[in-house]
Formats: C-alpha cells, sequence, structure tokens
C-alpha cells in the first residue's frame, strides 16, 4: 500500500475509534449525572467492552502497519509530526498485554470498593491490600512499556508527556520552599467566610451567565450537576460541565464551574478539522488543568472579575448586600486544611507536592504501601503545619489511587506553573487586562488562548506548547510572584527579598 | 466445534452485541432528553458506526455456522427454540445487503429533513421524492428478504412475526364497522375538558407517584421530560420512561406516562436470566402495545382508578377541586379529530387503520406516493367523518414513513386488540379487579403480567403468547365489548344487537 493509501486507512480507522471513544464518554457522563442508582452493573459492563473494542483496534497489527509505510514516507510537515505522535501512542499500548489490562480492571473495581469501606471505617487496612495489587500492576505496566527506566516516569509520560521527574522534582523542591514562605507570613489570619444562603436555581441561572460569559458555546455544551464536577468532551460538538452547587457556599461552587468551563473552552477550541490524525486532542493534563486554573484562579478569584460579577449576583440574588470586595476576599482566603480538593490556591499545591513525593517512594521501593499513612501524616505536618486526625481526611481522602491512577497529581501543579506563565504573558500582550476583566470582555482572553494554545492541539507536547507560547520564562517564579502579588495585599505582606 | 462450544461463542457474542446495542440505545436516550441541540451531526456518526457494528456482528459467518452446528445438535427445549428464533433474524439479516442498509440511511436523514420542511410548509409535494425513495427502498429490502411473498408481510415479521396480511385485513374490518358504530352512536356529545392549571413540579412528582405504584423499579428506571415520550431499555437494569407535561392538560400527560410505565413494566419482567439466548427480549411491537395500552387504558383510564388516585391529586395539587368522575368523564371523551397521538381510545384505532390500508396499497402498487394526501383526505372522511384541512395534519404528521418506518403501525391496534383480550381473562382470574384498583393494590395484575407475559420474553411469537394466555377468544368482540361497556355507559348508548 502506498502513503497515501495508508494514510487514508489510518485515519479512517482513527476517527471510527475515536467515536467509538465518544460513545464510551456519553456512557460515563451518564454514569455520573442522569444513570439510575441500580444500573452500574449493566453500565459496567457496556463500558467495559467498548474500552476493549478501542483498544483492541488502536493496536491491531495493521495500524503498525499502516504507520511503518507512513513514517518511511515523505509527507507534508503536519502530518510526519502526526505520525510521530501516533507511532509513540501505538508502540506504548501495544506493549501492554491484554491479560494485564483486564487484570488492573478487575482490581480497579475491587480497589474502589475497599477504599469507600475503608474510607467510611476511616481505616487504611482495609484498603492496603487492594492498593498493593494496584501499584503492583502499574509497576508491571511500566516494565512492560519499558523495564529501563524509571517506572512513574514511563507512567507519567501518558498524561505529561515531555515532563521529566528530575527537573519536575527540583521545580516542585523550589514552589514547595515558596509557598511554605507566604504561607507562614499569613499565620493564623483569621477566616474570611462569605455566608449567606444561596437557592440552588438561582445559583444554576448565574452559573449559565458566567460560562456563557466566559465564551462556553451552549449550543455544544450543557451544566449538570453531579457529585464530582468534572468536564467531558463526547467528541468534536459536544462538551459537557458538570458541577456542584452549595446553598451554603456561593463561591465554592461557581469557583467549580469556572474551573470546568476553562477545561471546556480547551476542548471546544482544539482543531476538529484535525479530526483522524491524533492531534486533535489536548496536548497533556497538565496543560489541560493550566486553562481550568488559569481561567478559576488568574481571572475567577481576581478583584476585577468580582466587580464585574457583582451587578449580576444582584440581579440573580436581588438583595444579596455582598459588595464585590467581600467576594474577593471570602474567594482568596488561605488556610492550611487537610482536603486537596477544599483548598486556597496556595496551600493546594503542597497536597499535590506531597502525593507526588509519596508517589517517588512508593515507585523507587523506598516506602512500603504499609507505612503510607504514617508518611502520608509527616508530609502535612511538615508541609502544611497541620496533622491529619484519621485516615479518611489524611491517606483516603482522594479516589485516584483506588482506581490505580498513578502518575498525574503533577499535573494539578504543573497547570498551575503554566497558567501563571501565560498569564504573565498575557499581561504584556493586553496591558489593560484588568480593564477588560472588569468590563466583562473576556473575549480577546479566550482568543489569546485560543490562537496560542487551544487550536494547536496536540502538535506540540505540553511544556513544548507552553515554551513557544511564553518563551524562556522561570514558571516558578511566575507563579510565586502572581500569588505573592495577590495574597500579599491582601494579607498585609511583603515578599522577602 | 461441538454443540456445547459453539452455544457458548454464540452466547458470548450476542451478550457483547446486546451490550453494544445497549450503548447505543444510551446515546438514542440522550439525543431526546439531553444532548445539546447543536450536537446532532456528532451523534449521527456516533450511532451510525454503533448500529453497522451491531450489525456486521450479527451477520458474520460464524455466527451462521454455529446456527448450523446447533441446529443439527440434540438440545433442550428451551435451547432449540432460541436457536429457531435466532436462525430466523440470522436468515432475514444476512440478506440485507450493506449497501442497501447505507442508502436507507442516508435516505432517513434526507426524509426527516424533507418532511419537516413539508410539514412545516404544510406542502406534501416537497416531501414525496424523499418519500418514494423511502418506498423503493423498502420494497428493494424485502425482496432481498423474500421476492416471492407480499413485500409488507415480509417486513412486517420484523416487528410483528405471525401476523399475516390477509388476517389482520379482516380483523381491522370488523373492528372499522364495530368502531363505526360506537362514534356514530356518540354524535357530537358535547367535550368534557378537565380545565384546571397544573403546576409542573406537581406534575412530576404526581407522576412518580403513579408509575411507582403501578410497580415500576426506580432503582433501575427513571422519568424524563422529551418532546416525543418513549420508553427505552439500555439492557436488563436500566429502562427510562420519557414523558411530556403540560400545564394546561393534567390528563394529557398522565395518559403517556402511564402508557410508557406499561412499556417499561413489560421491559423490567423480562427474563434477563435468559440473557445471551435472544429469547430475553419482548416478543413483538403488538405486544408490546398491548402492555403500554392495558395500562394506560384498561386501568389508568377507569373509574377505579380516578377513585384511586384523586386524594394524590388532591395531595399534590391541594384544593384543586376535582373528582374522581370529573377525571373520569374527561379522560374518555370520545371525539374523532385529525391527529393520531391525541385521539381517544375509541377513534385513535381507525387512525391505525386508515394508514395500514394506505401501506397496503402502497406496496401492492394500488396507490402512487403523488396521490396519496388525496386517498388519506377520502379515508379520514369515511372513516371518522372529518377531513384533513391541509397536509400538516394530514398525511405529514407523523414521523414514521419520514424514517422509512413501514410496516408497524399495525401493532398499535394490535396492541388494543391484545389488551382487551388479557383483561377480559384477568376479569376471570380476578373478580375483584375493580376494587383492587381502587385500593391501590396494582400488585396482582402486575404479577398476573409478569407470570402470562413478561417472563416468557420472546420464546413464544405475540399472536402464540397471546393465544397461550387467553386461550381461543375473539379479540375484536373482546375490544368491542370492553369499549361498548366503558363508553357506551358514559354516553348513555346501548350497543345494537
Amino acid at each position: 500500500m502506498d502513503a497515501a493509501g495508508a494514510w487514508d486507512k489510518l485515519t479512517a480507522e482513527i476517527r471510527e475509534v475515536s467515536l467509538l471513544s465518544g460513545a464510551a464518554a456519553s456512557l460515563a457522563w451518564d454514569q455520573q449525572t442522569y444513570m439510575p442508582k441500580g444500573s452500574g452493573g449493566l453500565r459496567g459492563k457496556q463500558m467495559s467492552i467498548l474500552s476493549r473494542l478501542c483498544h483492541e483496534r488502536a493496536v491491531a497489527p495493521q495500524v503498525g502497519e499502516w504507520l511503518d509505510t507512513l513514517g518511511a514516507a515523505d509527507l507534508p510537515e503536519q502530518r510526519q509530526v502526526a505520525i510521530r505522535k501516533l507511532r509513540r501512542d501505538y508502540d506504548r499500548e501495544v506493549k501492554l498485554p491484554g491479560s494485564l489490562i483486564e487484570r488492573q480492571a478487575l482490581a480497579r473495581t475491587a480497589g474502589f470498593e475497599k477504599w469507600m469501606e475503608a474510607k467510611t471505617a476511616k481505616d487504611f487496612s482495609i484498603f492496603r491490600p487492594a492498593l498493593e495489587e494496584l501499584l503492583a500492576i502499574s509497576k508491571e505496566k511500566a516494565a512492560a512499556i519499558d523495564a529501563d527506566r524509571h517506572p512513574l516516569q514511563v507512567l507519567m509520560e501518558k498524561y505529561d508527556p515531555g515532563v521529566s521527574i528530575p527537573a519536575l522534582q527540583s521545580t516542585f523542591a523550589r514552589l514547595q520552599e515558596g509557598l511554605t514562605a507566604l504561607i507562614t507570613g499569613v499565620g493564623d489570619a483569621p477566616a474570611r467566610e462569605l455566608g449567606g444562603h444561596w437557592p440552588l436555581e438561582a445559583q444554576k441561572a448565574l452559573h449559565t451567565d458566567v460560562a456563557a460569559a466566559l465564551g462556553y458555546d451552549f449550543a455544544t455544551g450543557r451544566i449538570d450537576p453531579a457529585e464530582h464536577p468534572f468536564t467531558i468532551s463526547l467528541g468534536h460538538g459536544d462538551t459537557r460541565i458538570t458541577t456542584h452547587y452549595y446553598e451554603d457556599d456561593l463561591l465554592a461552587g461557581l469557583g467549580g464551574t469556572v474551573h470546568e468551563t476553562g477545561h471546556a473552552l480547551y476542548e471546544q477550541g482544539l482543531p476538529s478539522d484535525l479530526f483522524g490524525t491524533g492531534l486533535d486532542s489536548a496536548a497533556s493534563f497538565g496543560l489541560h488543568e493550566s486553562q481550568s486554573r488559569f481561567w478559576e484562579n488568574a481571572i475567577g478569584r481576581s478583584l476585577p472579575f468580582f466587580e464585574w460579577l457583582q451587578p449580576r449576583l444582584d440581579a440573580r440574588f436581588p438583595g444579596n448586600g455582598k459588595q464585590a470586595v467581600d467576594l474577593y476576599r471570602a474567594a482568596n482566603r488561605i488556610q492550611p486544611g487537610f482536603i486537596r480538593v477544599q483548598a486556597d490556591e496556595v496551600t493546594y499545591n503542597l497536597h499535590v507536592i506531597v502525593r507526588v513525593e509519596l508517589e517517588l517512594a512508593l515507585f523507587e521501593g523506598r516506602l512500603a504501601v504499609a507505612d503510607l499513612p504514617d508518611a502520608w501524616n509527616e508530609k502535612y505536618t511538615k508541609y502544611l503545619g497541620i496533622t491529619p486526625p484519621d485516615d479518611a481526611v489524611g491517606v483516603l481522602q482522594d479516589v485516584h489511587w483506588s482506581s490505580g491512577a498513578f502518575a498525574y497529581f503533577q499535573s494539578y501543579t504543573l497547570g498551575n506553573l503554566y497558567a501563571a506563565a501565560f498569564l504573565a504573558t498575557l499581561r504584556q500582550d493586553l496591558p489593560d487586562l484588568d480593564d477588560r476583566v472588569r468590563a466583562g470582555e473576556f473575549r480577546p482572553i479566550l482568543d489569546w488562548l485560543r490562537d496560542r494554545v487551544h487550536r494547536h492541539g496536540r502538535t506540540l507536547d505540553g511544556p513544548e506548547r507552553v515554551r513557544a507560547v511564553v518563551g524562556e520564562r522561570d514558571y516558578v517564579e511566575d507563579l510565586l510572584s502572581y500569588l505573592w502579588s495577590r495574597h500579599g495585599a491582601l494579607y498585609g505582606l511583603t515578599r522577602p527579598a
């Protein structure tokens, strides 16, 4: 077969697998929104067969043959890039034996159940054997892909290709030091709660106002309530947000929606004309997270944003009496706590650093699963100055490990670092950024992100894309400088020289 | 391969195809409930690939080989039945060329668009060429399956196996005559509107009360609003109802929900232990419709039902002032109208008979598509005594033909006939039926249907199953006698001898 024929076959196959994968995404969305509580058994079987079909087709020998043909052919630049990325995916996936994938699927189901049980009982030992099995399987996967390299590095490349563990370690070490200085400065400043009672229907309307103003396209999207907020694309032309409303906490829900809107704007801006090439998806988890964090924190927790929001809040909640500055203060209180997903934008990164350090220790064999709770508590005491009273608010709080999802916590803090670098660069390109936000002119911001990030899909890996946008910058300094600028002013602190 | 091996392979394959087909059903449900308006293009592609996969796997040569092996083997009784049904499905589907299925898919998309356009413009001629193409394709499909038999008979066997066209014609002729006598007797009796204003949230709560009382399992089901009410199973363990609420018409929405609950109770009662044998599905469209009609009309429009409902209505709509008899009268007004889906339970069957007669004429070549509107209007004038003022409320009113869905209108009236025969038989087995209904004791009714109909899946075809339940009965007489008994009393009429 010639290169043109191989290209046509390969892209047609990728389109079909993407559509099947979108069908699976639709089932996943339904499972977390409207599926009847008792229908989980059936749903698990439906999703499992769809993922198996997608995996089987993605690693079929003929795909390898098309890639061989195309790898040896003289292709236009963009197609060369596509083939390199697809080859990388293929070489990785084809090495995973079906039996290991099935074992992992079973271990995940068992792991999730045991984790729930352990969390309810506040007793890590119930979850321990399941976690040991999940860790062993992950190590086997890493070894199957490349036995000669650091196992966590190998696994991480699925989520954040181009990120190296040594670089990550030195970045996180500097960041941790800088954050600790800020948090120590804040000390025991009193919490500034917003309070109030916020009827759900009006919140839904407000969230819709905000997401639409930021540029989210409701013609091909929607917002639904879910236990744990997430954004999901069912394919080009169907990207859905979920969120969680709290009657007694306006800002928690709103922050969540702005965060998810950031993810959704990225998905809606991906290059649908590259459908079938494998370049039409997000570049990395870290880059995805940079989009959500950018909107959630840099824009959505800024004073100009709350100045824009305030009259809209009044329209949805007449007589609520909150001023922009009340919202701003309440949205930016720094307070070390046990729970990552409730953390402020400063301490949040320490939660992530703890997990990444623990994963490193687990994968390098320096830490046994049985010793994980103690190690967890030590690190919280050291970095956040607080010691979890039990495992439920400690090592058992996050769902990720219960499904064997190792190697992607780093993406949360990478997202914050990238977002800070984007913000610094955007401020140069759009000096009146704050005025724009205050006036609700979000379009130039979105256009900037669309042009520099979204429309490129994954033609570059995450770190390369960021570099292409911001040039040579020190992201740790960007993030610390941004955090000091906002929180130093709020807490009356001066950054030590 | 031996018979045991073939059985294992075949049932495993059927289970997988069923799960994929359930995934497609999930996409279809989403499309009609929550899918963003602009996401239809993507959804069409996702659904099309899933149906192609299901079709390809269902007619794969190896399936034929397993069926050959099992057809020649000495199997237990139930497996023999399963293999006979599966062979029938296979022999039918395998004859349909993929190219014809694709042509039909395209013609359906085009047909639906042209139908919408024509309906808006009230001009059949816009839709005519598309309908001609759809009819031609359906004739080709029938010829591909069996060129020697009546094409509509061949197509009908997919929906109502075991129903013969000559028998259907004589049944419908007798029924039409009997219905016309009743409708003539009613004459121009004034319409008895219920009136009132019924807030939607309270309606939703009432519908939930009613569906739950009838036995619908909400742990594996739910009710959502949709433009056109339908019930859909995503597999054993997930059966969903949709309905439509009208603020100014309590009974239209409620009747719809009770109807859909009837369908859903059948689905929830199908033999999940036969999953993989092909016997775990409904026996026919007509039998499915008998379940919805039975609950909607025989039970849900009876005076005892409204006596049970009335205090529940008061609880949800305090001070509404309606008595059971008001509800009963309003739910049972007979009035010929143009629109099938708004018709009462008496005239409804005439709408169906018109369509079946027209389909027969089209497929027998006695009627050209171009002459369809005139033929339609003539039959409405003759059977219902009214002449549609335009095509939008005439020949263009139903969506079915726009997607080439010929050969299943008969199932609606077959459902009414079967339901009447079930009711007559149930009254013998449960002489205090009315008291049970009045007391809200619906369980014995459901148990009766579960035992005699639901749990058998499609071990028998629809007509055989009905016969097995009711014995030798005259269903036309059962239906007319039921209708005269209710409406004769309401309208002060005596049935002519």
